[in-house]
């Protein structure tokens, strides 16, 4: 048996997320039937990260087994014939046995965008957080600094997760003004349930001025989810990359 | 009668363009019936340019008259409540009773993307041309100059206008590439039909080095319809600026 490495993008707007569910149409189950049609197999594919409904995926990584005889670098490009307009395989290839997305993951790169004026988008309405309060984006940047390297990052994570260790090593966190537009970039080895969303919910206090940037180190140590921002909506939120 | 004067953003997508239509929910009908229902009046919208099924605008201008007493800069505001989520009011404004959208518009930016890869685009497949084959975006550089300054654009007109005059001045035409994209804006004070987009396809036959840069002299030259690129798709397009 082959195993096939896939590299997708997509529009997560209709769907529930990346991960096959009782209700709902899900990213993973659309892509699975799509190489069912190609293949003829009953394929379970394994995801790199479990995004949320509404969650977009510039390159999500994830694999599968298949006796297909089809050449590996061209099997997505036959998937993609099978595929709605919101999901595309960008490349296919054949990897080691061993390879498994979600474990050999070294990290990822979320991008966060916000529309930063009073109307609401209306071309960009399901990728953007339109916000209209002023912020002052030089104080989250200061801020951002406090999350790189290695904390317990439980005062950023939402209930509902199952994950015992909340310790996770944050690489990067980058805040962007362009126009109207702050993009917010984090990259890091791995995150809690929610927890980019809950990082920029509480950038947008700092920005607001509702907290200083250096409450956010103390946020940090509480471990106290009380003290943090709230989750901001999950269509601004985009899966840039997976680190192998 | 008030005339006011409306900046609007809108997503093209489900529209049969900007003008009324006998088939077909054109942006026009769909603001005029927001203000209807806000007003108790039945207005007349006057545009400032007739975009094309599909086609975006970021900061589209045009102006009704009104006895309403709802505060003009307040207006916008309202009228938003009564649109759905593709178009979007971004200023309303009183402006002087001779102000015509059309007529007193000066000149007008338009952009066009394209997402030039292999794969079809996922998130952004309803505001970009995708165009696999790879482009010398030097070329269409150094051909973009030919464009600038006052010409007869015969060439680059679609049949069905019924306009007499075909000479109009260009004022930049710029190539910008970032990764996978390249965005092409053109400025002028005016454009014949379909004029950007056959704009556009002619220089991606520069970049695909079909024809030269300097080819694009004799294009402009010739008058000739069939020697100039093909109308690239609505998508891609977006009108950026109307100039006062």
């Amino acid at each position: 048996m082959k195993n096939i490495k896939l590299t997708v993008e997509y529009d997560g707007t209709n769907y529930c997320g990346w991960q096959r569910q009782r209700n709902g149409k899900s990213i993973q189950q659309t892509i699975e039937e799509a190489i069912g049609r190609v293949t003829g197999e009953n394929v379970k594919l394994i995801g790199s990260s479990r995004t949320d409904a509404g969650v977009h995926a510039k390159m999500y990584v994830c694999n599968f087994f298949t006796n297909s005889t089809i050449p590996p670098e061209k099997i997505g490009i036959v998937i993609n014939h099978e595929l709605p307009e919101d999901i595309v395989i960008l490349a296919s290839e054949e990897v080691d046995s061993t390879f498994h997305s979600r474990y050999c993951s070294k990290g990822k790169m979320y991008s966060y965008t916000i529309l930063n004026r009073n109307e609401r988008a209306a071309i960009e309405r399901n990728y953007v957080y339109q916000y209209g309060r002023s912020v002052d984006v030089e104080a989250m940047k200061k801020a951002a600094v406090y999350f790189l390297g290695k904390h317990d990052f439980s005062a950023f994570k939402s209930t509902g997760s199952s994950v015992k260790d909340n310790v996770r090593a944050i690489k990067e966190v980058r805040v962007e003004k362009n126009g109207d537009y702050i993009k917010i970039y984090v990259s890091g080895d791995g995150f809690l349930y929610n927890m980019v969303r809950i990082v920029v919910g509480t950038l947008l206090l700092v920005g607001e001025k509702k907290i200083s940037s250096l409450y956010v180190k103390e946020i940090i140590e509480s471990k106290d989810r009380d003290k943090a921002g709230k989750v901001v909506p999950a269509k601004g939120l985009c899966l840039e990359k997976v680190f192998y």
